[in-house]
């Protein structure tokens, strides 16, 4: 089978280049499918790499003298470090040379780049960025998690789309059950965006769209793939994991809190520890950006090389799965 | 000192009458300086009433004969159920028969009666739901959590006015840090709405406003006072109680996975117990609608005695620190 080719943006994220380079080498012992192109400073990623053992067919370093670090304007940025290895990676992919961009960088440029350096495919009007989100039984596809502000009805129809056909084909749920986030299940809730939204969901024939879904049923797994707008969508993302964070905290403080409890705390930890793992973010690799031509996977900026090699992995389904040959068929089939 | 006076909607909310009438005498034993006026069907109250020992002169039942079913159109419901047990507490507020409205019951008939029947203080523009949701060391105040969707820049500005009042007079926290949720923390960050307010947040000189909180940092109780969108707010507050029940759950699940863990159990349920109660949202009562002449609080449609206790219980604080006093001092001061 043909292998699927990784840029990844080696100088990006707060554990980069260490990490990256580490979650490249996971990724090729993990898959023979997968070939990752390192960009980044050629004398820094070498010297990483040299303490691995890995297949030198599968990975390659590909120098970029340049870095754009996490705080700088995304547009000034792509438009000013041309020789950066975000800019690289994702010309690479434009230019046909690799399949899928994968960073744990700067946000607003991964979102900037991959609308004007990627492209958007034909028809698509935003792409959304496209998290898995843990929930009581699974996984649920949440777009758009922070890429499009003030959106569109139209954009919201579209990633709902979008979100359907990556659940069925990369995540393997037949007929993935779709909702719009909404503050109450009646008919007349919601703000403008919703109810013009609403009716035009409802119409689509190629969806199995079962209304709204409140915010408390979210982590339930009330549905498959949420569409919301993006603030909400971020809103969401970032107190789950916020959340999580502070709850978890507030047990491991009270299991300290007398003799009894802590013996318990050294019995159930194994247990807690699994537990929390199959509610962390980093078990199912990076965001998406939907919608752009070839795969823009964004990473959290505190990735870990499991993350990593998670996201990279992530690109091999994508790529074989025909996502975005299945994209263009359904959103840009009908301009 | 002079009794606060409470008009209890005895006949909403899912627990309703029993666990009402058991909260009132709950309150009634728990502090003297206030009065309770259930309003519902007097035979049924009666009878519920007649199992506890209480002071007669702090409980004082009130008949209505009619009651708002949950899921009832709110406006239809309160224009035609002019003797529900709801329109009736309500009306006793407006009269100056009450200083207070409780009830457990339809959200929509609470929101809509707030502002028709009680009616909003002269210069208030829409009254923000305001509950208080647990954080890592306290509570944060977040309005609004679901009264006003597509909201005024001016809105906010007025909600985080107003909750800053509540904050510092009926919490007790000084100077209370106010902040707008956002998606980033940087300046160009944010939809429309936030932008727009945010430099008119910046200008004001009578509170604290430390700028943005991305939804992450809510939880570690990163701001006092939070201001959004009601649509925002409200998927905030539902999703603090889904994830949180999620999280448990899984956490319970994942306790019985092995012998081991099942042993730990027993040891650290204790401790686990208290370190869920102080994060869940029953010990701080109900939620006010800020604004209003007189005090409006909405408890969750679940609550049991001890919330409806609480929602009583603060509605004293309210009276004595002349929260609406100050609110019209603040905001019609300017008018």
């Amino acid at each position: 089978m043909e292998k699927t080719i990784v840029a990844l943006d080696a100088m990006g994220g707060d554990n980069a280049p260490s990490q990256m380079v580490k979650g490249a080498v996971d990724a090729a012992g993990k898959n023979a499918n997968v070939k990752v192109k390192l960009v980044g400073v050629q004398d820094i990623l070498e010297k990483e790499l040299s303490q691995y053992e890995y297949n030198r067919e599968q990975i390659e370093v590909v120098h970029a003298s340049e870095v754009i670090e996490t705080g700088e304007p995304p547009v000034e940025a792509i438009r000013k470090k041309k020789d950066s290895s975000l800019v690289v990676a994702m010309n690479m992919v434009k230019e046909g040379e690799a399949d899928a961009f994968v960073s744990a960088g700067n946000s607003g440029a991964i979102l900037v780049g991959g609308q004007i350096i990627v492209g958007r495919i034909k028809g698509v009007e935003r792409p959304p960025m496209a998290p898995l989100i843990p929930t009581a039984n699974g996984v649920t596809l949440l777009l758009d998690a922070g890429a499009n502000v003030d959106a569109k009805p139209t954009n919201l129809v579209q990633w709902a789309r979008m979100g359907s056909i990556y659940m069925e084909n990369v995540i393997g749920i037949k007929n993935p059950k779709v909702a719009i986030v909404n503050i109450g299940a009646e008919e007349e809730k919601g703000n403008a965006l919703v109810k013009e939204t609403m009716p035009m969901l409802k119409q689509l024939t190629d969806i199995n769209f079962i209304g709204s879904i409140e915010a408390r049923d979210i982590p339930s797994g009330g549905a498959d793939v949420i569409v919301a707008d993006a603030f909400v969508g971020n809103v969401i993302l970032k107190l789950y994991e916020g959340l999580g964070m502070t709850l978890i905290k507030k047990i491991k403080a009270g299991l300290m809190s007398s003799f009894r409890s802590k013996i318990g705390a050294l019995l159930i930890k194994p247990a807690l520890k699994e537990t929390m793992k199959s509610f962390s973010a980093e078990e199912y690799g990076g965001a998406p950006l939907l919608g752009c031509k070839g795969l823009v996977v964004k990473s959290h900026g505190n990735s870990t090389y499991k993350e990593i090699s998670n996201s990279i992995l992530q690109c091999i389904t994508f790529k074989e799965q025909k996502i975005n040959e299945k994209i263009k068929e359904n959103i840009s089939g009908e301009e």
